[in-house]
């Protein structure tokens, strides 16, 4: 049985990490899932719900101030929601690399702003959300309200054709760690995850093997399972930053 | 029922982190724990054996080569461990660094000697001895072998009157990392945890109650229970390195 | 005499760092400040002619792309700067961070777009102006053409109050990172500086007597002299990032 | 004509940066060149003195406690030097480094030890006899007294074939910077050379050309001129840390 006085919310649901991190929390909380599109949510939340977890999907895009805050706001509403509260928040959303890893020159200031508005704002507007609610339930979670943000080796390493990505990680983790320095004493545990490699196609067999695929890429299953770890840490011995690559990963 | 296949070592019990190290492990696979002397390690040994686990104690200084090498020698014609393979090694050798703290022009050669024998040469003959089992492991152990290093936030970080214990706590840190990279893609996790504040007396009860200390140390419980995630990570997702915190350390 | 072949460019001009550094160049080259407002400028634009040197200053927003583009344009029709070559570009535009020293559940996302866009925004289009022009003086220059990016503690450090500032901060730390990585090779010197304290107000004669204030600020003149050191460094040891503070500072 | 007044000494002597070091700061201050073998020293400390300025050599080995101690005081009888007080300290002893290139598991405890050794435990011997001399030049030295550590990348990140180099590397970064802090507010600069990449074969014209090598390898005049710059920053603005690298080094 999932928990019926707290609720999990993931932002950046993909078919990767987020989806993952979305059915492992599952299994102990009602999850809400943000994505810019329905399509992106649709079959984990109905997947949850199948296995007999509890799951909703709302449209949100969190580069934007409002439509981040009235999707806050309208998860009260939703039906089994009302009375829960938030006890963990992951940050999952990845603006699109792809079109950014170019020569610098070749770069315009569009790109720049993309990485900017999912790395940094999109996570400024979903911890203003979220933080005030997870400082509510610091006293009565048995576990520490916890903020996990998802991040990438560039957060601590400029690169040739990375500028402008690196650019948006480097500000999303430094503003992860001045929340864990604020909100910490508070009692709320923030961490910013460095994922280091590609992530696998899911394959929940493959994982549960403790392969690793042949081209080195991470599990998201491995990433959801930290993730958990993290949350479940005692308030005595809070992790802030931790690493995660495959074990053939070159670094 | 502890593993049939498979044992731990964890060298360096007082009774903080290694004592509730070896308990943590001691529910999965039967341990060896070493120490310069028995009285260090007699208790948790009786401790394990009272609970149905297997755990031996065997006197060993890390920072002598031929006493550590002697001891992993001994393992084997010890009762029930002859057939055991390592998969998970500890080192939480702690230099006692209490005399060391002095500003620098009062220190003696001595005591950078003390930090570096206790933090990184004990650890360069530990890594030797356990690393070639812990390959031998690699392909029948479910999970990935491990070797984890207890390190310090003086080994990211010189201060005033730490400068000697800095300076071998640093060196374990950066051979540990070099550990990682030549071991991780042959299989066997090598991870780091800077341990970011006084240890607690420790006391199960509290701990289970997810209190912190009113004077905010770790429960060296919660350091286990991270120590033991490490070791489950899956081999896509390894973490190197974690910092480990009480909630309201400043930082 | 000034070069007649080479100019610099130093973009963000107050009291302090921006003007001792015009100053200091001015000693070897002509020099173009840019500022929002002239009467940033004004005053050392007409110091630094009057003592023999060559200055002119630009009014543009380095925030604003087309702003800062034109900015560029326009000099090469200025009297004098027509046949000049850029050699040492300087961004050291300081967004107003006293607004946003606040808890973070106290910021808006407004503040947290002042921080990137003149932190990080504004980079951008400065390096993308000077880059190619510094490219083209790699083999006539005698000295390695030179970008340097006036950064802060708070780009390797997030706290408490200073969530947003770091973030901007350290946006711009691992995007001159990462151009330094990218034009490095090209024969282009990127480097970021990082200073550790309050600037002094500018007081020469101060300056030259060595003495730190009592109150423990940087000599703007002081920096100055470090990031010209930074721009007559040997190609084949270029410093990628130096850390500047008060003998006395706490760090 | 070089100070009556101070002295610097350099420690570590050989054909790349202790030489060029030991030129560049022969401009100003006799010198005393401190190497275990006197072949080290003799033609550097020749060339000094028919070039008009003061130098000897006095064989030491810096890992010897007694002997680097017995080194310093008998400076104070050698002809000249008597009466001179002590305002830079570089050292520069490098261990030779090439037999630890290794596997881990083909390394020896010797390896370690000569790694600590040389770069750890000569330091500490040689900051124990320079830095109570700095502290004396305090007051009277126009330029603030200086103790510089030749480092390199190894001392922030370790690698597969480098792990006791890493180590020994690492522990004297960590322990220069707590000297820094430490002695920093007393008024000595203490600063970090992080070397990245080979050292070239000396050759000055080579250098006055502002080349690089085809190779990449650093001059080691232009590290010298970049040490000259740290002793003579402005006490309100010190750097603590420098990286040196080629600019066509991939880092």
């Amino acid at each position: 049985m999932v928990s019926d006085k707290f609720f999990a919310v993931v932002a950046g649901v993909g078919p990767g990490t987020g989806r993952s991190v979305a059915l492992r929390v599952s299994e102990f909380y009602p999850v809400v899932l943000l994505a810019r599109r329905s399509e992106s949510y649709n079959d984990v939340v109905a997947q949850i719900n199948n296995a007999g977890g509890k799951a909703i999907g709302i449209s949100a895009d969190a580069t934007d101030e409002s439509s981040l805050a009235s999707a806050f706001e309208s998860i009260k509403k939703e039906k089994g929601f009302g009375n829960l509260q938030l006890v963990a928040a992951i940050y999952n959303v990845r603006p699109n690399s792809r079109p950014s890893r170019k020569p610098f020159l070749e770069l315009k200031l569009e790109d720049l702003d993309t990485s900017l508005n999912g790395n940094v704002r999109g996570l400024f507007n979903f911890a203003q959300s979220a933080l005030p609610q997870l400082l509510k339930s610091v006293d009565s979670s048995p576990l520490p309200p916890t903020l996990i943000v998802t991040g990438a080796t560039a957060s601590i390493r400029g690169s040739k054709l990375w500028s402008v990505i690196a650019a948006g990680k480097s500000a999303a983790r430094i503003l992860t760690q001045s929340l864990a320095r604020e909100f910490g004493p508070a009692g709320v545990h923030v961490a910013h995850a460095i994922i280091d490699g590609g992530i696998d196609v899911p394959d929940a067999e493959h994982a549960a093997r403790n392969d690793a695929t042949p081209d080195g890429k991470l599990s998201p299953y491995a990433i959801a399972e930290s993730y958990w770890n993290l949350h479940t840490q005692h308030k005595s011995a809070f992790t802030q930053e931790i690493d995660l690559r495959p074990f053939n990963e070159n670094f």
